[in-house]
């Protein structure tokens, strides 16, 4: 890694200079106030101001910008819209951001062979809206969708309610564009289902910034179903609510999505939102069911009566389409409406085996009263994703405990078989939590392969892969973020 | 790369030594007529005698292996039943074949997972055997699911008549133990289907053999469906078949198999099986529907209609699941059974966008009677991936007209905005062309991820990945397999 941590006017100035001889004028911010804006994502906690912002306009210009860093020894973040939620787009000291917020043309919607070729700066709701009059949609939907960016889900392999029917962004990239950290430019992966050699695009995705920027990507395209149910399920426990998704499950029943929320996280939402839940429910789920009118109408009697067997409370079938899209702002809005309800709050992501959805969560339960935190939990069921809310006031000085049992969640799930993380990606976040999750030897290997495609560290370095100087020599713990550690980022 | 050119026997001699030292005798064949079982697999035309084969009987005693081949810098490649057809377990000379046969255990069911735990070793079909008390069972099922293994079917990221609905083996792998080339023993991938951290899991998927050797496999296992409906069409064209594939799909109906076979593929499996084509039309589809009951009717009247409005002669439904099992018994036996109509045949393996079946299907035709030669067609529709089957006669002096023909109809698949290779991998046999699919800096990345892996190459040298001592410098055009020209495999 190349990192420089001296003072870097004269670097800044000099890299300015390049960037100005390959983009127009308005394409590169140097001014503190414009450098401020790319701070920080979507991660609390912290931010970094990048010595320079570059807006390249299209895949040459990326390239562009890339060999001008490469000249200089200098790292890189690719940005898209920065709503991630692990620091992935955190900038690194004195280094360049490259914004892809200019490359947000969507360049062909291919409609018999229902595929969309993008530039990696299109909003992931926008290519929904594209498809729609031709009877198609892009399927992962994450709840960020009306503001992130295909570019982002790339780096990130986004999922979303839908995943558990529908699959994570890497089961819908056929191919990419790709600039290497040496300016070259690649393509991964094939515009067909079948892919020949090694899947170089499967490693790509979700690969956080450290191996190239993505400046196309060919999406596959889904028919609408013909119809869709939404129900909304209150119970009288969250067990009983856990056990309900399992019966489904075994049922053979694959909804598109199957939703928890605690009262909690109801209570947030409903105040946000007025989504129409329960709020003095212990729990509930939001199951939607879609296909054939008929199957969906089947599969609705067999899951009503699964529900009820399970104690369910009120049974209600959102009947418009209005409802319906009230029912999934709420689901959706959850995170930030927790907002209402706390000054502040850290959003968890983790994974267990969907047998031990309810044991996981009477855990995190005990483990919030224990410190006397309130825990909201809104998340992905079907697929047992958890996404923890810890709430918390910074102003009465609880930010430690919260990170601490935040922390320590992560942990559980990892204990309990699961997985450090469900969808935000490991970013900045959780680099020095991997050695939890992996042995030295795994991870000498990622990083083997990581240096495959960036042989001098430059593409968001710090970001997924501990480092020994970052995160000492200790054994895998949860730790304060390295950067932090290493003097390169500073806490709020 | 450290493969040896000199004289042998003294290498030999202190490999099986060592060799002997970590494995019981009867696990380490050198004797000559031992060593001829391993000099082939399911790739017609090329040979290579190993200089040992070991039979290691568990993880251990792979890593005890490999670390014996590392010590002498000497190539090894893993094996599984060598049934692969694209030479992926052909010997190096002066290599090692590492016999993965006696890894065979079925080591766990998870019921309430829908998991199993696998050796390498184990026969695919075997899985599904294994599940089936549970009423679970494997979906991807290779033509050769009967005599294939897991660890094969990981190495080539086999398919299947089914994939079309279930996808490929990366699709349902989701954690597994490998060997690194250096002794090494890691995990990729994990239990749970969200994975943190980069898909090393998806890079390993498909690499035949390249990149290290997976000794333990977790797999997912699925329901299995209330119902199946199998229908047979025949059609009065080949054409007129492919419309219907893409009728099929226009009309969101995702059916769990479409096959195609034309008129002579028919004529070959009904000699072989009496499977109930009729070997005087054209073309026929195999459709396969699975789910609840109610669906499959539904969907069954909807394809009914559609295959008639195309003009389907015959529609006939596989009524008992015995006649079911002879409609398939006879699609995958077809390979096998065009020698019954043939002297000789080579199998070609290539993907097309499924709207350009027609188009490509035609001009095969059209290239097969230019140069006299018969060129049968039994494929995946649904997906576009064709398997043309060249037929010669090696002794009336065909085969070099034949492979020429063989490997123009690949590389048409490309230029149609395809892929050089649909499931058979690239192993030995195409490892030349890749050119024709990748640039120059597509190839280094790849090289240099496999470098990542293995630093010395030693897993499976000379396949997959193009070099240009072997492939010349000629831009990746179809050619004289690498090795041959290189003199270190011997054509039949």
């Amino acid at each position: 890694m190349s990192t420089t941590t001296t003072a870097a006017p004269t670097l800044t100035t000099s890299l300015a200079r390049e960037f100005a001889a390959v983009l127009p004028e308005h394409c590169v911010i140097t001014d503190e106030v414009g450098l401020r804006s790319y701070e920080c994502d979507g991660l609390t906690g912290f931010r970094q101001v990048p010595a320079v912002v570059v807006l390249p306009r299209d895949t040459e210009e990326v390239a562009a910008c890339v060999r001008v860093c490469a000249r200089h020894g200098v790292p890189f973040v690719a940005r898209g819209a920065g709503t991630g939620l692990s620091g992935g787009a955190l900038p690194v000291a004195d280094g360049v951001v490259i914004s892809l917020q200019k490359l947000r043309r969507i360049l062909e919607i291919d409609v018999e062979n229902r595929r969309a070729v993008l530039e990696p700066g299109v909003f992931n709701l926008d290519i929904s809206r594209a498809a729609a009059p031709h009877g198609l949609y892009y399927a992962p939907d994450p709840s960020s969708q009306q503001v992130c960016t295909i570019g982002g889900n790339v780096a990130e392999n986004s999922g979303g309610a839908h995943c558990l029917k529908y699959g994570f962004t890497t089961n819908h990239v056929l191919e990419m564009e790709v600039v290497l950290a040496d300016g070259s430019v690649i393509t991964l992966g094939a515009p067909t289902a079948e892919q020949a050699g090694p899947d170089l695009r499967g490693v790509f995705l979700g690969s956080e910034g450290t191996l190239g920027i993505c400046t196309k990507v060919t999406v596959r395209l889904l028919r609408k179903p013909e119809a869709v149910r939404t129900v909304l399920a209150d119970f009288p426990s969250i067990e009983a609510a856990g056990e309900t998704v399992g019966a489904i499950v075994d049922a053979s029943i694959v909804p598109a999505a199957v939703e928890m929320m605690d009262s909690l996280a109801m209570e947030a939402a409903e105040a946000a939102v007025g989504a129409g839940y329960t709020v003095e429910s212990p729990s509930a789920l939001i199951i939607e069911l879609d296909g054939p009118a008929e199957e969906c109408d089947e599969q609705f009697a067999e899951i009503t009566r699964i529900c009820e067997e399970h104690g369910s409370t009120r049974i209600h079938v959102a009947d418009s389409a209005d409802e319906r899209a009230r029912v999934w702002k709420g689901r959706k809005a959850a995170f930030a409406a927790v907002g209402r309800i706390s000054p502040d709050y850290i959003v968890q992501d983790g994974v267990v085996p969907r047998t031990r959805l309810a044991e996981v969560l009477s855990q995190i339960a005990e483990m919030g009263s224990e410190v006397g935190l309130r825990v909201a939990n809104v998340f992905h069921a079907g697929d047992g994703n958890l996404h923890p809310l810890v709430l918390y006031s910074e102003s009465a000085g609880e930010h430690d405990a919260a990170e601490d049992l935040s922390s320590r969640i992560a942990e559980l799930c990892v204990e309990l078989g699961g997985s450090l993380s469900g969808e935000h990606g490991i970013g900045a976040d959780k680099a020095c939590s991997m050695g939890r999750m992996f042995t030295d030897d795994d991870l000498a290997v990622m990083q083997r392969v990581r240096t495959g495609f960036d042989p001098e560290g430059l593409c968001n370095p710090g970001k997924i892969f501990p480092t020994p100087r970052l995160c000492g020599e200790r054994p895998g713990p949860f730790r304060a973020h390295p950067l932090e550690e290493a003097g390169v980022i500073s806490r709020l």
